[in-house]
């Protein structure tokens, strides 16, 4: 167990933060470009609400609004070019996980005179790391991807279809102001998708890290079972500002570093559902719906006992009579369950894809995050007939 | 659940990490004071690793040596007299709790031209918080305190018998600098008491937070359930590298604000501690092993439910058949015999202190946690009669 943890992010955290959101900002700098997605905080008033927060502290504010589900390369240098034009000193993020992405590359690509594509790895010889951005403050509107406090972000190219990542140090944002009142209006698809997102991050480190991690398991046992009962309650009940407190919050923590400190997480099935949105507009938190059982069913097999334990403790199955594998089976089943109680899809027929692009799919998965035999990193690592294996699977 | 969150120190973890030293610390200075406590890191040896791995990478070292468990403020000032003297512009602390809040204070110290002890709360109209200080590299030889990524420091007036407190963000390490080898040779009972002081970080917020943080809830009890299994590991077999590990790494998250988050944790459990310690030279974790229950069977009357909850989730005690409370007194019970079985006294009796000086103690907790009404926060908060009802219940 050797690793490092790095996260300075302040975070914010509160049912109506976003009034503070002026003042905040004050303190980074002068000249903010707000990026922001869809027309939705538009409509909501959010929008209206934190622009008035950051003039009254003083603030100028340009715009780059409309940034896309899935935010790609094209809107990255259109809002780059918005702060260069405008001399911005700093970039908020106001929306889901598309928007907070987007504005973390453009504070980078700000100050980089290349072509920002060169910062999002996609198997190019020179991967430019960024090492110096804009400071970035995130206000999120949804409790998906966990972006707002974190050093990541996820970029498509529309003309190569690669839908890749980029993390730095230079992507922390300075301020996560979080409010969870921003996310009272998502309605149940997306609040479902956000919180089968949230479960995503940390399985992926919890079925896919080293051995001997038991904090860390823990702490993900923690999350999973907490963004299961929440996340039901604010399918439920979107108003219900509680169950939508602890779902952003399990959120922030599900990909803050917390709980993949020292576990060494490498991320398959993020890999796999990147492949399929790449090429398909669906929302990434739908795709790991479909893809995460099917994945989880192929896994299991080399690691039985792993599964058996997230049976145990995540819903509480009990091992009598059953080996292994066959606990693991059930909690996986158990999984499933839960996912379509709030509504997602867990098979591809459900979300229009067939298996035209198998193949496709399977290379790109493993652009990035791949051994020296062109495997996707995992336990265990596949092999491009193990991807489209599980992608038949989940048909 | 409105609360903030910051916590920028850089962790590096690992058995061996020690030999980094030098090439960590020459990024963030030149000329270094290196702080210790007594002798055994100069026996064993690890003094000199680090001092060579400093030269090597070209940073000059001055020395404060023989900080004293429960840290004099006399010991602060002496150091940051060197620190001034020598032009250090930073300050690595090599050693325990002890070791590293000195060296923090020393830190902040050093651009202090008033009386340190101005900084350490202790009923004074003027609070200084400082602001700035050299930065700060932790290198921790017992897992205990947390001191190591956060923020605070606990240091010891000899004159007036007072032990209290700083926090401040300009107090966080830039760097914990954390191998577990550096622990092997601490000796049972240190370790024990260091098991005890992580425990009770973990149960001061869980037993005395805002109601309402279920994911916190898991995280504590992450910690908790693993310290004990660990903590027992470490106790028996004191060569056991991954037990080691693991009770450092539940030391750092125990009180790196992580567990805490949200909780609004206040620490009347520690505040009592410390009354003893200013007047007794006691272990504090041996302290906090007689204090913690005598604390938790007064605290259990007034919020049953939160006791239940632990006896059930820590120690796995079925409610069948018992009322909350005294399945809480059940969980505590279990605690106890854990406490008991790895060394740790749980009597005032056994470290010599009778009840001569309980008003005084009970005056002294309440020095600056306390409400409007003197009572010491806490949940329930503690009027002096309560307190000296918890000591005389542990004599």
């Amino acid at each position: 167990m050797n690793f490092e943890f790095f996260n300075p992010t302040q975070l914010i955290f509160g049912a109506g933060a976003l009034s503070q959101l002026g003042e905040v900002v004050a303190r980074h700098g002068k000249r903010a470009l707000i990026v922001t997605g869809g027309g939705s905080i538009k409509r909501s008033g959010v929008f209206d609400r934190a622009v008035a927060s950051l003039r009254a502290a003083g603030v100028v504010v340009a715009e780059c609004s409309g940034v896309e589900p899935n935010p790609r390369i094209a809107s990255v240098k259109r809002g780059a070019k918005i702060a260069r034009d405008e001399g911005c000193d700093l970039v908020i993020a106001l929306g889901g996980g598309s928007t907070m992405d987007a504005a973390k590359v453009m504070a980078a690509a700000a100050l980089y005179d290349g072509d920002p594509w060169d910062m999002i790895g996609h198997g190019q010889d020179n991967w430019v790391i960024p090492t110096r951005a804009l400071p970035i403050i995130t206000v999120p509107t949804l409790a998906a991807t966990g972006s707002e406090m974190n050093c990541g972000a996820v970029i498509s190219d529309d003309d190569s279809k690669v839908k890749s990542f980029v993390q730095a140090n230079c992507l922390f944002p300075k301020v996560a102001l979080v409010d969870p009142e921003l996310t009272l209006s998502v309605p149940k698809d997306q609040t479902a998708y956000g919180v089968c997102d949230i479960i995503t991050h940390v399985t992926e480190g919890y079925f896919n890290g080293v051995d001997g991690t038991p904090i860390q398991d823990r702490f993900a046992e923690g999350v999973i079972i907490n963004a299961i009962e929440w996340g039901r309650k604010a399918v439920a009940d979107g108003s219900d500002l509680e169950a939508r407190a602890q779902v952003q919050w399990a959120s922030i923590v599900a990909l803050n570093g917390w709980v993949q400190a020292g576990v060494n997480m490498v991320p398959p099935v993020h890999m796999i559902e990147h492949a399929l949105s790449a090429h398909h507009d669906i929302t990434h938190g739908a795709g790991l719906a479909i893809i995460n059982p099917a994945w989880m069913r192929f896994a299991a097999k080399a690691r039985p006992e792993r599964f058996a334990q997230f049976a145990q403790r995540i819903f509480g199955l009990t091992p009598e009579g059953k080996d292994d594998l066959a606990l693991g089976m059930e909690g996986i089943d158990a999984y499933v369950e839960f996912l379509r109680s709030i509504g997602c899809p867990t098979r591809l027929s459900e979300v229009g894809i067939g298996d035209g692009l198998f193949d496709q799919y399977a290379k790109d998965a493993a652009l990035v995050l791949h051994d020296e035999n062109g495997n996707l990193l995992g336990r265990p690592p596949m092999t491009k007939e193990d991807i489209v294996g599980v992608l038949r699977s989940a048909l």
